[in-house]
């Protein structure tokens, strides 16, 4: 075991000029797509290509158990993770309903659920332990463990890009307790007070939140200032976060476009970027969370959420709902006709009027 | 010719209770489904159902030419129009692309436009004139003429309720000169200075800007404060708008969903629930246009657009585009499983804790 960060190619920004001409040129007043013209120009930046395309992308759910849920940062009981890894397998849950409906195949990663899991073609096996351990009492995760969870997520995207030439992800994640993780992440990548980056999760009331961040604070105060990525993961956890995270690395280093969902999601994109800043070139940000310290991450990534709908379920539910967004571009520019192919008049100089 | 305003029926708020407790049985913590929870109870009241179901939607794109574009209100000129419907039945137009891409068949009518077209499959044929007469000298339409286009407006959706079970359009709209047209009827409505209510439509810079609203300006002075809906629709125009509006309250009284474009679009919508204030209850507004003063119309219809992504392309694109968000609120209510048959545990009580 002996993760390396991998290397992030630069944009392509030499096909700028060229991708703007295409789009220009299609039958529609400049501009008028508006951010699907940004999208088709920054996927062809990631491609480094004129004619972007997506091919065979796959939302991948990440999951694994926390050992701080036993201290009730969560609403939900700890057994519901487990209980939901077999809703997604048959098809039940939010993210099934929303992939379908944009033909997106889904794998569900066991990065660390708290319990056996049966063998499922859609499940794929990369536990690293059975669950964390509890932040508030020593680290969650061994180096080692965190280097695993890397490079296990590293690996779930190679395979993708070789056996299907995936060129786009949709990570998305599942754990009771996992967004009591990501904000003690935010607090430690951005600086922010942990009370800023704590939010309701699966629905705390005002008591469950305030609850929350002083557990919370207890588990800041245990482990002191940690600011590298690789200490925090190892501090807070999880598995499916830190998962993610190589996932997201990885694809980035094969300029495959990452959609990143909401909350936890953005916690191991922060962690991402500050192992590697130019992984956040292949990032697109789905959708603005329905639990408000989400932005601080945003923020903190220079993100533009494509959807702000209240939606906070996590699952990769944001990044499914902000998909044919991301489909739309790409079609545009491939389908539309040109204003010479369509004979239709281009707009008149104004100063000629 | 006598138009009547068809009696909109309410809502079937009796069964708000139902749908909620369906909404919240399933896999997930409470409300976070966010705004896709709000349209599947929005449209289980407009259905008087608790299990809406979305029937052949069709993307009407109503198409009309406007005496007024001969006062350069356009940046485009006016053979524009003839050319971008026959690039609508060929399929390279922008709405083409983002219609495929959620399988959403669309029909042109041919409401008004200045060139005689071909028979083609895709187009309803319903010209009212050949081009609107110019605002800047006398009334666009006769009161005939309005009502005529009215009852076209609902044959079309009355055809498409008939022949295919529709219960839900997507309206749009091509015409060179109609945002000055939706312009001048924002403010008829609204009350606001013309100046608030015109946008740069199809491109204009500053200077064009300024002269559209010159010229708008001289509109209003030459038909004097108009407020009454039918005689604003005569005054200003155009065929396609009018249309619309006669589509749009058809479609409320028979229950169906109206998906509300952008700028021209939304002046029908408010057209219509100027005539009947309860055909409101059946629009969801798609998206916010990149043409700023869009908002002005959807502040008085008091919408809430679901996508906010600069789009200004008119033709239904907006519509199209968020169209997947309706069809996800209506496959998480029928296809997610709720947590009695997927066997999850629900969220404990916080004062148990």
């Amino acid at each position: 075991m002996s993760w390396r960060t991998p290397i992030i190619p630069p944009l392509a920004k030499e096909l700028a000029p060229a991708l703007q001409a295409r789009i220009d040129n299609k039958t529609k007043p400049p501009r008028s797509l508006g951010r699907l013209e940004e999208i088709a120009l920054r996927l062809g930046l990631m491609q480094a290509t004129v004619q972007p395309k997506l091919v065979a992308p796959h939302v991948l759910v990440f999951a694994g158990d926390h050992g701080l849920a036993r201290e009730g940062v969560s609403p939900f009981p700890p057994e519901v993770t487990p209980q939901m890894v077999l809703n997604f397998l048959a098809g039940g849950a939010g993210i099934n309903v929303l992939a379908r409906l944009s033909d997106l195949p889904i794998k569900v990663i066991d990065a660390g659920v708290a319990a056996e899991l049966p063998d499922h073609p859609d499940l794929i096996k990369r536990k690293v332990r059975l669950g964390t351990r509890n932040a508030l009492h020593e680290p969650a995760l061994t180096p080692a463990e965190v280097e695993q969870c890397l490079e296990a997520g590293a690996a779930v995207v190679r395979e993708l890009a070789e056996k299907h030439g995936t060129n786009a992800i949709l990570p998305g994640e599942l754990g009771i307790g996992n967004s009591a993780a990501a904000a003690l992440l935010y607090s430690a990548f951005t600086g922010r007070p942990i009370a800023e980056c704590t939010g309701r999760g699966a629905g705390h009331d005002d008591a469950g939140l305030a609850r929350k961040i002083a557990i919370l604070q207890r588990v800041q105060a245990k482990h002191g200032d940690i600011r590298e990525p690789l200490a925090a993961l190892a501090a807070f956890g999880g598995c499916e976060i830190a998962m993610m995270t190589g996932a997201m690395l990885e694809a980035a280093s094969r300029r495959m476009l990452v959609m990143v969902d909401g909350f936890i999601s953005t916690s191991a994109a922060l962690a991402a970027a500050r192992l590697a800043p130019a992984a956040s070139d292949y990032f697109i940000f789905a959708h603005a969370s329905g639990d408000g310290p989400h932005r601080v991450a945003v923020q903190a990534l220079g993100g533009k959420p494509l959807i702000d709908l209240g939606m906070k379920l996590g699952e990769g539910t944001g990044a499914a709902m902000a998909w044919p967004i991301v489909r739309a571009a790409v079609a545009f520019l491939d389908e539309m006709a040109t204003f010479e192919s369509a004979g239709v008049s281009e707009r008149a100089k104004e100063s000629a009027k």
